[in-house]
């Protein structure tokens, strides 16, 4: 870890364009500027930015898709090394056989980090992509432990507690949180369910959203960085839209797992009784 | 499950008076009465509002402690059967051998239907209490299945699980949430907590907290009822205090873990990846 204190960690809420690859790389390079010139050392991304989310089946995915050697994650890596950057971003991700993950990509200074591939699918995305199996990655970097989650992924507790558990200081999650019925005055309950993800683990997270009507759906457009204590130090916005929420971290605090002077949160767990 | 498509839930958010055994009980009684009256069937009250929370030492709990017999228990039971209520409280446990139980009981028409003991303890309960290692008990009621935890049981959300996967409609939690800083314009991340529990589960949930300044300790007076989206019914209440929270709540909802065309919350899960 970095003797620095503080992480400056950026969450870009961008609207990409379904099937404009192009577009979406000059989107997700202009906001990658725009966070490093506000200070961001880490940039968490939305789900599937590099293509847009709604395909209208298995094939244009396909089409869409590309690998971890293709041209967006090249332009993040150029962009890392330019700006000394961690960025985390999800991708339409070509698996060999013609196989697809709905994918997100870890890149810094150094290069490609890791890749994480969704492991619980939303809705059609289980008519295009292949689940992962592999546990999420957590990595070592100059400013901790990142780890890295996809959407759907936060509303399985179990599956959180493994990067947690496995050290990660700040939890990085590109999400596309489909828009639903809730009641007026209240925060959305995706939301919540990150702070209390955060909270339960004393980990910061990192949940970046999309914005922009795309084939019918809406978004939460819920962005939000939180602290380990599961608070907002960065959003929810009020009002949707484009965002660039900055928040200032001191990661170091995840290290840290006691909330009394007996307790801590993760040798307090009984796993052998969990079942 | 009742064909009754509604069953009203009350949460009695109390102060016990450590030590004042007959002084909780007529406190317990009037508040059972109370919600009765405004028509409560299922009445969920504070964890140890039997005995108060903040023993001086293990000697003082011990002195406080009953068994099943006891006269809370008694009292409870006559009020369930005269009152025809499901009553789930938490009462400080003796069991064989002077060893003791941080516990809550549910009562119904019948009698005592269940104990549960709290598995994981928090800070000074671990010099007072044995933690439980049963599973939470899950019992078929008039009015469907409900489920029992205790406090910081919450915080953990694979033991919230087994509740819910053994079928729970409703988690009833006495809790004593003792206070602490937080942002001034944030929900309490215990209540948070709740909301996340009963929304990654479809499961409703009735959190009791208590009020009143104990040996130095103040709480949180966040009690809550939620829906199975995790969307509060009634409280947390902008004010402490003394509150009586009522709900109506159709429990058959919770039997249904779609959430999309495509997922159910706990079809979805994927236990051989957890580890």
């Amino acid at each position: 870890m970095n003797n620095a204190k503080n992480t400056v960690v950026a969450c870009c809420q961008l609207a990409p364009k379904i099937g404009d690859l192009a577009y979406n790389r000059t989107l997700t390079e202009r906001a990658i500027r725009q966070a490093a010139f506000q200070g961001a050392q880490v940039v968490v991304l939305p789900e599937l930015v590099q293509s847009g989310y709604l395909f209208a089946d298995r094939f244009e995915a396909l089409s869409l898709a590309e690998t971890v050697d293709g041209p967006t994650l090249q332009l993040w890596q150029a962009m890392a090394r330019e700006l000394n950057l961690v960025i985390v971003g999800g991708f339409c991700e070509r698996l060999p056989a013609d196989e697809l993950a709905n994918s997100a990509a870890m890149i810094d200074a150094n290069g490609l980090r890791a890749v994480y591939r969704k492991a619980h699918l939303w809705d059609a995305e289980k008519d295009i992509f292949t689940a992962g199996d592999a546990p999420p990655p957590v990595v070592e970097t100059v400013h901790g432990r990142l780890g890295m989650l996809i959407c759907y992924d936060l509303e399985f507790p179990e599956w959180v507690r493994l990067p947690a558990l496995a050290g990660a200081d700040l939890l990085c999650a590109p999400v596309n949180w489909p828009d639903g019925p809730r009641p007026q005055t209240e925060r959305p309950a995706e939301v919540l369910r990150v702070q209390a993800n955060a909270s339960v683990n004393r980990m910061f997270i990192a949940a970046c959203d999309r914005y922009g009507h795309e084939r019918g759906v809406g978004w939460v457009q819920g962005s939000v960085i939180v602290d380990a204590d599961g608070y907002p130090l960065a959003g929810p916005a009020e009002q949707g839209g484009e965002q660039l929420l900055l928040a200032t971290l001191n990661l170091a605090e995840a290290r840290n797992k006691r909330i009394s002077a007996r307790n801590d949160l993760h040798r307090d767990r009984r796993p052998q009784l969990y079942g």
